[in-house]
């Protein structure tokens, strides 16, 4: 078989990659090693930046978004005794997110893909990228028990942090940046009225805590838990209990509690490779890069790379231009170092770190109070919420 | 001897303070160990916020400032290959800071108290606060080998951090927080014109610099060293040498270098007393907190302390009301944080922390080339560096 671009990685980044090229006419083929619904069991992010609004828009998309999902214009922040709305919309000059589940924009896409036939074959196994230092990359990968080889340009990976991409590259030509924090989050789902119309961030003395929400029935809480706990010794009662403490009395007084559909801890890491690029193969995403999730921008900053590679990749075909391929990894990881900075300075003042020190503790505070009172401090972390401009 | 309020160190806190209350017509003794030649001879600040200003007009001691300090309108700041010019003025709507050394500072005060025949008593010996814990404090010491005893009503802490008063504190009733940096600055003074009409802060690989000056002809350079460097080891062409190469070609070029007329090395601390009020003793300045210098905050939290201070006790003598003492440390602390969060962001930004890891080092890049392409991130750092109101 041959195509022109074979992405590697059916989640979101691929298939609003593979959408995008296909409605300039350039032709895809996506491999997932994983079956449909796997990868919609998968529970993430969902807070979409304006700017992956407008991509999903671009796509075409947009429909069930628009009918479901909820923009939200702020936020709250809670620092000890300090809490504060962001006023996204009024600080930012009428920007604000959408509040949409990751899998729901997943299965928009597939079900995007569907409609068109489009190439994406799942339970693909041992994918593997060969030769994307040549002209001539080729991608093998086996079903059924029969041995496929896919010829292309490019190879897109697309396949997340454990995938087999950037795996690929030779050791010498890959610099790995990370940072592990000393917790996890120990996350809920549950179909209980969301607490409040927006999100709550609480950086409370026995930790952080997230009252977050997919839809106005289905809500999703986060608590900061010790990475050695295990998420099936918490019974729901006891996460329920620990929300109430830590997102005030307010909160506690108007939560709905009722049975956990999924819980589980995540740990938090931040980490970048460089480069993205590497001859004919080009990393997006998770297989690039992963932040903490406070302030959620994992799957935005996904939709950031595909939106320059998109570019980068139509710009050849259309102008037989490599200026946008050879430009791709430096463009994408400047905005990608931004949004760590930003997920680790909100990591940072919202959980509890006691191995940092009193000192330490008080900076938090410190920071919250001047948040509090500077309208350029105010106008800063919208600006990041939101998203940085592509 | 008998007097209103009893002031322990004759730096430029004590004499802020002693000169404010005597306008009022508050009576005051300002006590302090060493002699005048001695207290001019530390080699201080020199970037006076816009508050700081005033209250030197308020204090009447602003003539020679206005005629000799160098009003400075911005600033460059360089991490990596990202050079910035900060400009204050624009950013803020109108601020600046005044270049003006410290001991030109405390060099005015004493010339006004001496003008009006105040007291000061110099080369006092063994100062020590008794009974601040009752209604009738005293301070002791010893001159010419007489022990000699001050009624007062108040006692003002204004000696630093290796003082008499903070440590006459009861231990339980203190809580210190403490930040140690793992290096210092070396420091230089040298009669050679200065390498820009502004200051230059440069975080180079090889490790921070700094290019400031203390009047047109006399200029202020410093360097990062490791705690274990010895002064003495540094000849002058070393040092003029390594800032050559941490500040730029562009400043190399343009340095003048000669003798320096002052070389030393001074760690780097963040440090805060809680509270700064016992009964009827208050600390100020460098008695209740430290700040590392970058963005030199030091003396200009010290005046900023002395503005509530001072207030405080106008208010005490004017109203009968003790509502401005009871409040003051609250209200100075919480200025004091914001200045400690303050110089530790800057410190953070500017200084090579190789301890801290290849994913630390990015991060500064990243907050570097966020500040370049934000305004809202140009204002906050601006509105700090000029000076947070009162």
């Amino acid at each position: 078989m041959r195509t022109q671009v074979a992405i590697i990685g059916a989640g979101p980044s691929g298939l609003l990659l593979s959408q995008l090229l296909h409605l300039k006419g350039i032709d895809c083929v996506v491999l997932e090693q994983r079956s449909p619904d796997y990868v919609l069991s998968r529970i993430r992010a969902g807070v979409l930046e304006q700017g992956m609004v407008h991509m999903l828009e671009q796509a075409g998309v947009s429909g069930r978004m628009h009918k479901e999902g909820l923009p939200h214009d702020g936020f709250t922040i809670s620092v000890g005794d300090t809490r504060l709305r962001i006023d996204l919309k009024g600080l930012t000059g009428g920007s604000n997110v959408m509040v949409y589940g990751q899998t729901e924009v997943t299965r928009d896409l597939m079900d995007a893909h569907t409609a068109r036939g489009a190439k994406v074959i799942y339970e693909a196994a041992n994918v593997q990228p060969h030769d994307f230092d040549t002209a001539s990359p080729r991608v093998t990968y086996q079903k059924d028990g029969v041995t496929h080889e896919i010829a292309c340009d490019f190879i897109c990976g697309c396949d997340g942090y454990h995938g087999v991409s950037r795996a690929s590259v030779p050791q010498g030509a890959i610099t790995e940046y990370e940072k592990v924090y000393p917790f996890g989050w120990l996350g809920i789902l549950s179909y209980v009225k969301p607490v409040d119309h927006e999100l709550i961030y609480s950086n409370h003395a026995r930790g952080f805590a997230l009252a977050s929400m997919r839809s106005h029935t289905l809500s999703r809480y986060y608590i900061q838990v010790p990475l050695s706990d295990k998420a099936e010794a918490w019974s729901d009662q006891a996460i329920w209990d620990e929300l109430k403490i830590r997102l005030g009395e307010e909160a506690a007084a108007k939560m709905e509690t009722g049975p956990s559909i999924e819980k589980s801890i995540a740990p938090l890491r931040s980490f970048v490779a460089e480069p993205l690029r590497f001859g004919r193969m080009m990393l997006a995403g998770d297989a690039g890069h992963i932040v903490p999730p406070t302030g959620a921008k994992g799957l935005n900053l996904a939709a950031s790379d595909i939106h320059y590679l998109s570019e980068a990749l139509i710009e050849f075909y259309g102008e037989k231009s490599e200026a946008g391929i050879d430009d791709y990894s430096r463009k994408a990881l400047a905005r990608i170092w931004k949004a760590e900075r930003f997920s680790w300075w909100m990591t940072s003042l919202l959980h509890q770190f006691p191995e940092l020190g009193p000192f330490n503790a008080r900076m938090q505070l410190a920071d919250m109070d001047y948040l509090a009172h500077s309208h350029a401090a105010q106008v800063s972390l919208a600006e990041n919420y939101v998203g940085l401009p592509f």
